[in-house]
């Protein structure tokens, strides 16, 4: 493999928020030549150590982690890659600090990945959006899901049909195989009333309405409404992980399903189970339309790894899209690259 | 479905070449709300009668067929779909005729896919490239292969890696529900010398090559060369097309191999088989990288149905383009649209 890494200066980024994805971007990105020049993160546990030894790299990467997002900032980096949490309100003003710094950012902040079509956050992508404009810069929210599996690739398969009538899209993860924050998420070993009164009633997984509008938007369609409904996965045998232990009868997981409704019928079906040892994990695209589509993902996209894989891959992308807040389907095709 | 075609002026287009291929897009964009302001083709069959008529529709389109393109790129079309034949040179001032009409030019040439790779149609994609910008338009060669089953999506299935080590890429067709050119041009019933003779030494389906140079170069990747090989599929047993019939021993179809070579390693292989009543049809993506993915499309994207609806689909994407000769690359993320 050639790249030219080493003919140009080298991009330069700040890592925002060193949890168990950032932490796994910044790994990704030092690996095909990114130069990291901060990372910001509240944890005292991290404050002060080396980036590249919080991350688990087993070198130093020369910059230590700080709480105090200013000044890493200063360090006028090309990117900034953000991960510190999945509400749009919660992390704006976080977003604001790096468009205004001048850099182009690469967020997993699953409300950005679409944000403009939940109404309590359109006024904040607008806001976004303005400040992303007049910096010159580019803000992209993605990740594997929001922002690859279920809308970004069912859009791109769309392409060779001449009808589409709907899209119904299958993510089917095995939880065990998923870091511990995914587990308690998804509710794994708590008890079906529990399930309810604290998992079901939050929302669960992020992000799957806002794959719901991206879809719509890329075929054409007006999205009316969306429905939602969240029901727990209940374990047959005692099933167990790195991280719990679930009796049967207990919550092994989630499924998660949103419909899109267009002109009162529910064109999109978004489909998402995550639960401990779930059988043939695996994503599955099918399109009813002229010719229909049947598309399968062996395995499935593998959340952990391939959300880190996105950001870094998305970065030259990002670059040269135009100014302000994009989704996926404003870039330019995507791909990975190995030149960055 | 919402659309909004009738808010604004319909898109007008040229056809430019009637034939299968050609009457397949007419029908397409015409179902999609596409008004067609001028049909070329030299077939004196189709001269002087409505296009409508011409492509199958059951009604006029309320213009002739002629074989004076001058005359019909004088309609000033928003867009011309090109469909007449693979070789770039061949089709070159065809397509220096509309792009200087004008009008943003999506072809079928199979050889426009990535004209930057073979060094005999280097210099003709520049020259097309300086007359696309002088006019202010865009040309794109695009369809299902090359164009998207062994490039344009492959690129996109690596977004997830964060490394790509190789990619093979598999598609089986069943000749059999091919159109007759086509099952003309793999071979169909011939003996095993005459295929040797008239259809390897021709070099087979057209685009391979560019494929694989497309995918390379969406990868980061420098290509050296390409290796092709041609062979027969030999029938085991008596097999028929509404066409042909192909006794046991002579030839079902064909199967083309290209491997493209960087730094002495083959890390793309395109693996192209076409004959008549293969079993399972499919389109096959493998990634091997980190974490690596077996991506299969049941059925295959059957080529005669999904080239018209590439080419009608990508109209909006190529009339925000850059002027110039792009590829599929270039676009901003594709996919069906149901308001063009």
């Amino acid at each position: 493999m050639s790249g030219n890494a080493g003919e140009r200066p080298r991009l330069t980024a700040v890592q925002y928020g060193v949890g168990p994805i950032g932490s796994r971007i910044v790994r990704v990105a030092v690996d095909r030549g990114i130069e990291f020049v901060g990372g910001i993160d509240i944890d005292p546990t991290k404050v002060g150590r080396d980036l590249g030894r919080v991350v688990g790299l087993e070198r130093d990467l020369g910059v230590d982690v700080t709480d105090d997002a200013q000044t890493a900032l200063e360090a006028e980096p090309d990117v900034v890659f953000h991960s510190t949490g999945s509400s749009l309100a919660a992390v704006s003003p976080q977003l604001t600090d790096a468009l205004t710094a001048e850099a182009d950012v690469i967020s997993t902040t699953e409300e950005l990945s679409y944000p403009w079509w939940d109404p309590d956050n359109r006024g904040l992508a607008s806001e976004l959006d303005e400040t992303a404009r007049e910096h010159g810069v580019t803000c992209l929210g993605t990740g594997i899901n929001p922002g690859f599996a279920m809308d970004t690739l069912p859009a791109v398969l769309s392409t060779p049909c001449q009808v589409v009538q709907s899209i119904r899209v299958e993510r089917v993860q095995d939880a065990a195989q998923r870091r511990r924050p995914l587990q308690e998420k998804i509710g794994a070993g708590l008890d079906v009333e529990t399930f309810e009164r604290e998992i079901a009633t939050a929302g669960g997984h992020v992000g799957l309405s806002e794959s719901t509008a991206m879809l719509a938007d890329a075929l054409g369609w007006t999205l009316q409404t969306t429905e939602r409904d969240i029901e727990p996965v209940i374990a047959d045998e005692r099933v167990r992980s790195d991280y719990v232990t679930v009796d049967p009868g207990a919550v092994a997981g989630i499924r998660q399903r949103v419909r899109g409704i267009v002109d009162g019928d529910a064109v999109i079906e978004l489909d998402l189970r995550m639960y401990l040892d779930a059988p043939d994990p695996h994503d599955r695209i099918r399109i009813t339309g002229r010719p229909p589509l049947d598309v399968v993902v062996a395995g499935g996209f593998h959340g952990d790894r391939t959300t880190p894989a996105i950001v870094v891959n998305v970065v030259p992308r990002v670059r040269a899209a135009a100014p302000g807040v994009a989704t996926m389907l404003d870039l330019a095709v995507p791909s990975y690259t190995r030149a960055l």
